[in-house]
């Protein structure tokens, strides 16, 4: 493993250890299903909207859809973000992570038993401090759970969609060595970073590595995937334990 | 008192009862001034950040400035609604209650005291249940004094800007009876709505009527006033209480 | 009465008089209805056209609606403002009087006498000098009392949807001196400014007071909505000259 | 010349007659300079306002600038048409009508006499009857003599840089007949609109025709040309019979 | 004519001579329709793309719709142009010839025999060196062409649309002599543009002409017109030789 | 290797199989790199221009940036898609690309040594079949040496800022096959897809991976990310041919 016995984290976890990850159900009250995810003290309000109907593209398929928008709120990190209301135009970044959190959730849920509903999945960032699109992933999948229960109870959802849960979490090398679960403060001076999307039973759904400082070996991202797994294992459990399942 | 004996609120409060009100200090860490206020089930994160400079009309005026952006978060609505920032262009509605909160604010700042520096309002509503803007208006009065605080501390603000609290409320015409702070449930109904924002003085700051479903007498208009100065007291104790002051 | 004897306004009126008002009907001849209204130099035009349908919200209701549009021409005020459509956004302050004007004028009609028709009304300044509001809701009742007639005449609306005249007038308070209807010169240096829309009846449609710089009494309130009251009477006189009523 | 015998035009007019003209200065006060302009039914507000300084690219030139908007009032057509502003998106009709009336406009003036001072044109349509392109050209030439006078009065102006008068008319064949000066009835179902800007001198600033339900020939739009020319030539007449010179 | 015994062109071309006209059909396989169009340096990908349904404004006419857009590469211009796209704003000049060439060429379609469908045309200018929307006009035809007989032979036209070739050709005035087919180099000094737009049988389908340094004489434009002809009818040859017609 | 004995690939390719790869230098002039880079039908114009200076960002940092955009010609795909600048978004997959494409060349040019100059990459897609960001890489990589040589020749760039090839393919699982360099009619039925960029050296600049309508093990990552290497390996081959280096 990549790693220097003298690094040390700022925060002193060992390399391959995740943040206290918190996941709170019923944050709010009128979504489907509504979770405040923490991972450290990134927290990330994550809710499951049921919309009637589908977008044109699947209309008359016999199959739901579901979405999903990623957004930060103003004072969410360290120096005030602008709103992108009031710029009249949505970053790059935060399109690139909408799109990323919407496949991820996608592949948790089997449209083919949604009926023709659509689930709207909003992630609004409300403290940041590194990883928050893969608190999002992580929290959505619990509030996406809640959702479908209320639907199935609502008898909305003629079938079983929930497929097995996804987790998500970044890795990253920092001088060097291997991290898990960077916060801004290692994340901001990352060589690479890696975010990777896996289901309950170790697959992949999704991986997104970019070294724009560096490149890195084929090596470094066998040690990264790893450490991703690890940490995607024990995010499940947490999801499950809050799920009670 | 305009008031029929038989009329009784749907939640059992007295007309002239205001909702539980909670204001949650260091709701978040990142900005200088963090709130989470709630009027019974509305709940709103109100923040002020500190921005260097002022804008371009306050420029060498030796003075400092306040603005202020309201906004919904998509699911906190009981129907789910549009992100302004997707949808690509922001509702009126918004932009008229981010004025009002603006404008409440600079009321209770002193900007000649405050060097040239910016004080960035940001409500946004995590859940809504009626009164949004004013429950925006009573906690971002604690955030701002929070961020004056902090800015006194690290001897950016020269001076002490903070002037008197300010504090606002709902009161309206439910079925001819006069209500204080409304819910959603009578809101959606009543046959007049007035937003008024009280300093701990009991001057007015800001006063906004609206019966577009009918009209109002004068008579009215004097018993609503009655209970909002009495709404806007309770609401600057509570301020006080939770700044210890 | 708050004032002292030795004010006196910069054109000579009295504190309680309006300025100079005049309605001219058929100003253009494509609109149902069309006016130009004067408030002294403050010049508007205000057009009702009818469109046939309604929105979304209210199909198949068998009601009508009415919706209202405000501007400002760029070169309306003493220095050329940017024009909206340019500039691709649309203001604040726009929004907000655009909003103010529909529910005001909604309060003259009864929309369930108008069939599935919607009435748009535009207020175009073409000269700025303080009360552009008032002026524009004033001058939109005449308007639209020309349309309906004209809808009448064609048989297009089934009943008699036009109710009692709405105006609105500005009351400030300039220099701790309460003064009705102001002009650009006393408005921007007033140190609150009262908005107030009334029926024939004297009853209120709306009122919006406002004290950035600073606070009103109640007793100042009463002083400010007793002038109120005096020129909206006055306005509807002149409203019901103009309409031969 | 091409005719019929049998033509006749539905308001009456000879072919190469052009409609009422009327110009009148001081239509509002803001503005440097502001004229009313009517050619029968169409009537427009032509303004000329000065700022100071000029667009980046002109910048340090030791000259001068001068830009237009053109812009039809939503009430101004039989049908309302939206408001642009509202819409988000500007036309490429009223554009491409913009960019026309700058151009010939600054045919009108010497730049290089206007010290680095922009003067801005807007032409808004108030009432359109056909012709509101050459109207507002016609319109503005006479504000922006009233804008200059100004300039030059109060010292901004360092030289002489009104040039000859510059005025517009339309052209078009209409059932095969040449007829000057196009209503909207008449505009509707041309087969060939032309449109041509012409100094006082008779020279061409800019000529525009298009044919597109149909082609002209050579000879038609010498014929037409004919007609343009005899139509600038009354319209100068106007302008300086307006201006006293 | 009018010109100097000792002007010379900068690429030694004769003052009536066209640069040398290259059209490759088939540049692409995707669109029915997609020829490279070149005029010397100028390059022009022009696609006719065929879609079904017409706009609403053309519903159950029976009749098809032809629409077209011009763009410009960000890389086309010797100094990059900022991408429309991305700035947010399509320029007034954009608007101005997407519609010059959509109106061009639907005076070379037959609209009723098209039936409810629509030709989307697309003139991407790769290269810019002058006379980009008149190669762009000449090389649509061409792609309109193909595209029609794709129609046709797929049997989704039901009549035969396609008209006579419609060309279109720049002539200026350079150091007042009049220059046919102008490059950028002499285009960015000519104190007149002309750009014309004619069928194969020597009609106009569009003139625009523009003298915003200068003003030009109704000699001058004669003699232009004549240059252009001579340029359209060797343009329109040009088109047959590609077509094989 | 997951392969199943009886897999073909429609177009007779082996699974590890590069499409026909084709770099065509000095596509156009007037950028200081130009490239037509076509892998298979995919085209796409790459091109390198120079601006001087930086982003606010970068300013006064000695160091050079370097941007990037990506657009698809309405005409690429199969169906026409609408042109971004006309539907006044830009949607999420092109800044998504966008974004990687410039994080990729930027580990291919040392900013230290670029002066403060900025290197506009612009990839414009002719058309489209597959791999149309993977192709824009490798393409931008080849204009970009060829704008630093330029940029060298002209004494603009102080030092030798061009660091090794950096090329970029896709990977996908086609029927649980592993297969190199999609084209789009195995990309839009592909279960899995990854986009791999690489150095010269065969380390890695970015991966992306993503599995919506299935997952993929480790196993199946592993195989893909031969295919890769082996594809980028012969890629950059090819860029060093097309410089002749």
């Amino acid at each position: 493993m990549t790693s220097s016995s003298s690094f040390s984290r700022f925060d002193g976890r060992a390399q391959d250890q995740m943040r206290a990850v918190k996941i709170t159900r019923g944050f709010t009250s009128n979504p489907a299903g509504s979770v405040l995810v923490e991972f450290g003290n990134t927290r990330v309000m994550c809710t499951a909207s049921v919309e009637l109907g589908v977008p044109r593209f699947k209309r008359d398929s016999g199959e739901g859809w579901l979405t999903a928008e990623y957004a930060m709120l103003p004072a969410a990190t360290a120096e005030r973000n602008r709103r992108e209301s009031m710029a009249g135009k949505v970053k790059g970044r935060t399109h690139e992570i909408s799109r990323l959190i919407g496949r991820s959730l996608r592949a948790a849920v089997d449209l083919s038993q949604l009926g023709e509903n659509t689930i709207a999945i909003d992630c609004d960032v409300l403290q940041a401090d590194g990883g928050t699109r893969t608190a999002s992933i992580t929290g959505a999948y619990v509030a996406l759970a809640d959702a479908i229960k209320v639907l199935q109870e609502r008898g909305v959802v003629p079938g079983s969609p929930l497929l097995a849960p996804v987790a998500a979490v970044s890795v990253g090398l920092v001088d060097g060595n291997v991290c898990l679960d960077l916060p801004y403060e290692e994340d901001s001076r990352a060589d690479v970073d890696l975010n990777v999307v896996m289901t309950e039973h170790g697959e992949f759904v999704e991986i997104q590595g970019t070294g724009e400082e560096t490149t890195f070996t084929r090596a470094q991202l066998n040690d990264m995937l790893d450490y991703a797994e690890k940490g995607c294992r024990e995010l499940v459990a947490a999801q499950k334990a809050a799920l009670g399942i």
